[in-house]
């Protein structure tokens, strides 16, 4: 078969949210048929639907086995997908629907949070030979011994990319609630504009950040198999924002989003003494505990005493403090303190990496305002600064203004 | 494995309507591993899941597939079995749940009342030999292109009594919401009383006259395959009424059972000429049109003219008068005509195969009352008549009173 006519399509969950929805889905992929192509399509579960079957599953325990999570939730993609398939026949387009088990979606036996190891195209090249939409189960695979697993939350947008990449297609259409990637959140800056393009690692960034539209793990495909993504609207027929490979952007900004979230606090450990070993083991115990540690600054003091300040989720901070507080005797250091009313604002731009004193640039853009910065932390694309939660969105607004308006 | 200590138990969909009756089900199946049984669980979809599912269909097509209408059934046994083996691990007990396709259920390829062709026993002995409670989600199956099938409407009934046939148990529960097989409709006849027995053919020929508490084909399975089948409910721990093999049963009633039904018509053309393949052919019509014909009566009149009486559902009505109307002209017949306002009154009992005289001695209590039998037939263990529906609940109750509550 001929990869450059199929065409892979995601519908997320608000886009088949109902039958009218679904019908409209359907509408949609006629219309890619009559432009002469076959055409992939994954679905996610409707609407709220896996919510849904979560409130159900907590209503009969508050600690579920992750294996039969993954059997219940696995369920709400399978029904949509039969009735995209119906809808499909219901205006004379033959199409077949497959569960992640039909079309041997292969993962590891990692339930809830599963990496998929292989998939088999066979059944899905015969049924586009014979002229069928073919319409997948997003979200789900087995592993080795046959039990159903999950990608975990978003996983979809990984099926969808994942597939694109073995039936070599150049294109994955991904359908969402969002028409595309804006520079900055709409809700807050007004001025915000959709990205026609953005490069798989700023993508990869914004959705670090937590601005991200799709799926980290289906952006990190999308790169190794060279896959362009088009995150766009089911709500109309604009185009969206085609995540691709940098080398073939037409433009690149110097910063192409700006992004905010409050959802973390930092924790400092001050005065301990500066010797190998002390963060590895801080660290260590954090991550023994699944507690996931964002920005992370080391500064030296004096008498080689050393602070370490870092950000973990809201929610961890408890249980942070807690492990802390007890290395922190054994450290010898003088005190150990949080700070949650803070913003991580961040700047994301593959334009940073050849461009010179973007850094400087905005310290001096906090400073005029007298905002100041906690802590900073930079890769090759990106710099994110903690600042007091209260100048979230002045800082928001302001290097929107100074870097994205005046592009 | 011991074959004996397996017991199979099916729990329909208002065993498992909620999380609170899917935490009793789970208690129920713990005090089975408390009297050393290994525990093999065939569940429904939860209350009306099946139905919503339908009626989501509905909205998306008035024609849905056959393949996508069992590809978006079979999704509500697999979230039940999911929920109950969370269930199962919130008390302690090691439970795994597996799809028709993950036990290799197979089945034809008749979508939506598919035939099981055989089921694999390895995963089933597998687990319960690691102690852990299987559970399987019922009415389900693929065909031998990893299709998913399902068995028909109230097919989970089958899927427990295979199940019990493969794994060469003698017992087989079924829990539904109503706790045994009783003589009468307790809703007419108030000294209806619950049967401790009752044979294969009974259970048959009461499931054919619309009052079967159980799937025929269940019912078929288990007469092959020598399986006692206990009807109980899920809501007490009452015996219920256990289906078995009429040379084990203890006591054999000349009438187990009476029933009435009233959502059929009868149909009569009258003097057709009485010559070979005149039934044939009007018989063979309706089959075409998937029109279901009960009871058949043929009379012979004057001059070799003969009328034909019949009854079809209700709602095949209109049909079966146009075909009878077209095909009563071809025939040379005097006329068609119709009667909705029909009941058809059964009493059901193996005692009947050795006991003379019940036939007459029911169309005497007819008489009695001056009910007119207008059809009657009858067969090894049954006799049907067709009266005027306005005598129906008073013919059940003079049946009932005369065979039921005199033995």
């Amino acid at each position: 078969m001929d990869s450059s006519k199929i065409i892979v399509q995601k519908y997320g969950g608000t886009s088949v949210k109902s039958p009218e929805r679904i019908k409209a889905v359907a509408e949609r992929i006629r219309s890619y048929r009559e432009k002469g192509f076959s055409v992939v399509v994954v679905v996610s579960a409707m609407g709220k639907t896996t919510d849904d079957l979560i409130g159900l599953a907590k209503q009969v325990t508050q600690n579920p086995s992750k294996r039969e999570m993954d059997m219940l939730l696995s369920t709400g993609e399978q029904v949509s997908c039969a009735l995209l398939a119906m809808a499909l026949h219901e205006i004379n387009i033959d199409a077949v629907s497959y569960t992640g088990s039909q079309i041997k979606m292969m993962t590891d036996g990692n339930f809830s949070n599963a990496k998929i190891a292989g998939i088999s195209t066979d059944r899905i090249f015969k049924s586009l030979s014979d002229n069928k939409v073919v319409i997948i189960a997003g979200f789900q695979g087995i592993d080795e011994d046959d039990n159903i697993t999950t990608l975990g939350r978003g996983g979809s947008d990984t099926t969808a990319v994942a597939l694109a990449a073995v039936l070599k297609t150049r294109d994955c259409e991904i359908y969402t609630d969002v028409d595309g990637v804006y520079t900055a959140d709409p809700r807050i800056v007004s001025s915000t504009r959709k990205l026609k393009e953005i490069s798989y690692d700023e993508m990869l960034e914004l959705a670090r950040l937590g601005a991200g539209v799709l799926h980290s793990r289906s952006v990190e495909f999308a790169k190794k198999f060279n896959i362009r993504v088009h995150v766009r609207s089911s709500f109309s027929y604009d185009e969206g924002t085609i995540v691709m490979p940098v080398e073939e952007m037409m433009e690149k900004f110097i910063i192409s989003g700006i992004t905010s979230k409050q959802d973390e606090a930092k924790v400092t450990i001050r005065e301990i003494p500066d010797k190998p070993g002390i963060s590895a083991r801080l660290f260590n115990e954090l991550g023994k505990e699944k507690i996931y540690v964002n920005m992370i600054v080391q500064s030296t003091g004096q008498d080689n005493r050393a602070s370490i300040s870092f950000t973990v989720k809201k929610e961890d901070l408890k249980k942070t403090m807690e492990i802390c507080t007890e290395l922190n005797k054994e450290f010898g250091g003088t005190s150990v303190d949080s700070k949650e009313n803070i913003a991580i604002v961040s700047a994301v731009g593959v334009g940073m990496l050849s461009s010179y004193g973007v850094a400087g640039k905005i310290f001096g853009v906090f400073s005029d305002q007298n905002i100041n910065i906690e802590m900073i932390s930079t890769s090759e694309i990106g710099i994110s600064c903690v600042i007091d939660s209260i100048y979230a969105e002045l800082a928001l607004k302001i290097l929107h203004k100074t870097f994205v308006d005046a592009e």
